[in-house]
């Protein structure tokens, strides 16, 4: 039987409680959402005691279905001031859910100047005083635990930028390699786990019977079998993917005007550039280098769409180094080369930051004169300033908006405070609507729709429809704890998607049918919804520079209208 | 007749324009307000081209009734992102009144690295090119810009913080002693300023008749005969006031449990401290020392509340150094000496700052760490700061909600982003409702009940109605231009209030009394909230701690529900 672990970091008690029936079919942002309306006013501090900090496992956590090894952890974030989820790869889930178990709800805050560890197995979670580790980033910390505890640990930290709630801090999740370099980087998670005193949560290697049981094991594999051919079937996580990593999309997304470049002032790099990002140069050169792409970042994942980074000299420099991060520090900062950007997701993933946020703000912060576009060595001296701890180090490290805002930039790509992806929203506009309107703030993975089959990018119609569907499904996703890649097939047919209900049926004995599964999406966004107009939370727009400006490549501007982005949700 | 210069700073372009009918009658904040609903979109930049740049006298600006020679200056606020119209004495009132000038508007930004003076007279304006004046502080630009022109001349300045677009920047205007002494400090009307290019604005000295010109001028001169009684007669504005000015408050504030300590952490400070706060402190040091108290920042006004402070060898240090300015910058900082607090005030008006978002902002930070409580040397090196555009004097420039975000504290004494006035709100709970709900965000002179008559000050029955009835008297108060100091005496008997609105019949010919006096106060509030809704800013609450942590004095919380505080406003 599934249990949920509350831990109360001022007493630091921990109970171990029964799953309420409500809970039990939610997971993920779903059961996220779900508590933080339970047991939270809108109106707490997101680094104060009320604010909770919730570590689970989505629906499908644990089950032998590929890529469902993803670990959501969510509270009210500092960063957006609404509910936040943030979900990464690693080996964390599927240990916390072969002990059965369902959540981790950290409530209050350790006493100020006090700092712990939380050893967690499936007999209970033991405190452990972490002073010294205090003021260590996630590399040498993870090599620390992995000493002091069993080198397969699973392990959820935070660096020093956590430890000073900096609001772009990540938590960071060890990965298949052992290294902490998955990263829950979105909405500051790093900083609500630093507001509580806990610099670790270290979960012991599971033994012994796995507690996730099935009501109907054949039934699953049989779903299980249909699903994953969907998931080899579909061209992206099927073959890019594996091939190249997220890396796949710099040329098609450059080719198609979406690319940013020096703070989304332009969608023109320059080829060299362009290449040297690409997942393609990434590949040859770690093929060349003794690298790897195609690295699973957690246990069964047939995707492998991670990567190891290595110099020239085939020395590590970092794993998974993403799209997002080759556009948002790499051409965003008008840097093309992918050694500097791997160096950079080294410092971010150490420190704990989200590289997204730290991308969109040295853009910003160059914008801003502190340094030209494509100066690589300020780029990586500002990242050093944030470990640092200077004061533009601490601007910095909150995030893009907080530099925009000390510098008096104008152009800020942020929603609700929170720094957009590597898609331009003008070339991409259904995107751009997710942006906009997404309640957790600008998010991709909320409702990317680069590709949909049926729309223009550049053209608005049909975008805030198209929007509504994908964030209802992605938020279903980000529920079941399934990667977004392998949620991919479920658009090309819909025995995909019935395969993925079909699976939930057979796990747990109850009826799922597509709707009913969509239905997690659909009711945790309401929530949220209600959730932020409860904090005066209501405004959905892109910054204004979007929609004045037209982009270079495709001459777009973004042109939805409120009233249209106010169409997007039926509630 | 008169006439509105329309100013646009990027085509360096004036238009004489007549006075629309529908703002003859308007006058001060009510005709800001009015304007930025007529001509703006409440979604656009503080801080960009589409923001305006507003200066008006009140209705009775230029009469000869007293105490009307307040200037305000307004538009949309990049502290608050509220409307925001912001008062101050000095000599520019009644110099725009005597030629004719209803108002100012300045439309636009200069190009990018212009910045401009813009001379005033009854013909029109001329730019001038301010280029070799920008980095200049107020006082050396004032001195400068009175031997180029006219020494006699008005002039409306930024310091360095303006130029800056810091949003705690102020705009300076002139005093009767010649110095930019008097501040329209709230809200950052001087980073609007910057924003614009424009550095000063200098009026010529008025030669010949006035163009204010009387329907009756004998029933002018009769009701505000019976006016003056009334302002001769308040205990407050026809004694305390000239004798020890604003200063007065800090003993009784401090008796009630209402003063500021240490970041509003207590209402205890020592007794030592509080005595060279106060009032009768300061003038026993100005009459031994040479200074002045009782000084008019205004001609002709009666209250005479200002003062000049001096040093121990007589010379000059600041001039208006006020019980707000005594309580932020001292005893909230811990500070119990108004020789450093005078010192401060003076390089708040020389760098173009507000006394009181910049004295709540050192607060916040000393509870940050940034130094100890009580630190004189570390406040003005802070100062230093903020002039040297360090990267923390770019923080605390900002603000004191910035500070305490960069900081990470807490307890952050602001609502709407601007911080709270020297009174505890958990002691005076009736300017606490005004701090949570007024349009403009924290503003003790939009509506303080402090000595309100039918009000215990901890008991909060009663004070959402006291408040709404103060804020929209205040509101009519902004908006005729008089000084809160003489409209003291409206409350203490009805004649009063119908002299007022005797002397705007007698003015205009129209047919003024106490209701459609009112009314311009009720109007414009409701016009400003309709603004503020539009951009989703709804929220009307003080700072937790006011509402969980008790007054150390008092034993008081701030206990208003949501609900109590909805209910202040009918609309």
């Amino acid at each position: 039987m599934a249990f949920i672990f509350r831990v109360n970091m001022e007493n630091k008690t921990v109970k171990k409680e029964a799953v309420p029936k409500a809970y039990a079919s939610l997971g993920g942002r779903a059961l996220i959402t779900r508590i933080m309306v339970d047991e939270t006013k809108p109106d707490i501090d997101a680094l104060g005691k009320e604010n909770k900090l919730i570590i689970c496992p989505g629906l499908l956590g644990g089950t032998i279905c590929t890529s469902t090894g993803r670990i959501s952890i969510g509270g009210k974030s500092p960063l957006t001031q609404t509910l936040k989820e943030s979900n990464a790869g690693g080996i964390v889930s599927q240990q916390l859910c072969r002990i059965g178990v369902k959540a981790i709800i950290i409530d209050d805050c350790a006493k100020k100047g006090e700092w712990y560890l939380l050893k967690v197995n499936a007999d209970g979670i033991e405190f452990i005083d972490a002073l010294e580790y205090v003021g260590k980033n996630n590399y040498e910390l993870s090599e620390l635990l992995k000493k002091r505890f069993d080198p397969k640990s699973g392990i959820l930290s935070i660096g020093v930028a956590g430890e000073r709630c900096y609001k772009a801090a990540s938590v960071q999740v060890t990965s298949t390699n052992g290294y902490p370099s998955r990263a829950a980087a979105r909405g500051g998670m790093g900083a609500v786990m630093g507001s509580k005193g806990l610099k670790a949560i270290v979960i012991d290697p599971p033994t012994g019977f796995s507690a996730v049981t099935y009501a109907n094991k054949e039934a699953f594999l049989a779903a299980h079998k249909v699903f994953v051919e969907g998931v080899r079937a579909n061209p992206n996580s099927g073959v890019g993917m594996p091939n190249l990593g997220t890396a796949v999309l710099v040329n098609p997304v450059n080719m198609f005007g979406m690319l940013p470049v020096n703070n989304y002032s332009s969608s023109k790099f320059d080829s060299d550039g362009v290449k040297k990002l690409s997942g393609e140069y990434i590949a040859e050169k770690m093929a060349a280098r003794g690298g790897r792409v195609g690295h699973a970042c957690n246990p069964g994942c047939i995707i492998h769409c991670s990567n190891e980074y290595v110099d020239e000299n085939g020395k590590y420099v970092t794993s998974g180094l993403e799209y997002e991060t080759l556009a948002l520090c790499g051409s965003n900062c008008g840097i093309g080369d992918a050694d500097i950007v791997a160096k950079m997701d080294y410092m971010c993933d150490d420190i704990g930051l989200d590289t997204m946020d730290i991308g969109a703000g040295i853009g910003v912060a160059m914008e801003g004169g502190k340094a030209s576009f494509g100066d690589a060595e300020a780029a990586i001296a500002m990242l050093q300033e944030v470990n640092d701890g200077t004061e533009f180090g601490a601007i910095l490290g909150n995030g893009a908006e907080s530099v925009g805002k000390h510098l008096g930039v104008k152009r800020i790509p942020t929603v609700k405070g929170q720094a957009i992806a590597g898609y331009d929203p003008r070339s991409l506009k259904g995107t751009g609507v997710t942006y906009a309107t997404c309640p957790q703030g600008a998010d991709h993975t909320s409702g990317n729709l680069l590709g949909a089959a049926n729309l223009n990018p550049i053209d608005k119609t049909g975008t805030p429809e198209a929007s509504f569907g994908i964030q209802v499904a992605m938020c279903t996703m980000d529920s079941i704890g399934i990667c977004i890649f392998a949620s991919f097939c479920t658009a090309d047919d819909p025995k995909y998607a019935v395969a993925l209900a079909d699976m939930l049926t057979a796990l747990t004995g109850e009826s799922w049918d597509v709707d009913r599964m969509m239905g997690l999406g659909v009711e945790t966004i309401r929530l949220e919804l209600e959730y932020n107009r409860a904090m005066g939370i209501s405004k959905d727009k892109l910054p204004d520079f979007f929609c004045t400006e037209p982009n270079d490549v495709t001459g777009a501007v973004f042109d939805l209208t409120d009233e249209e982005l106010k169409s997007v949700f039926p509630f």
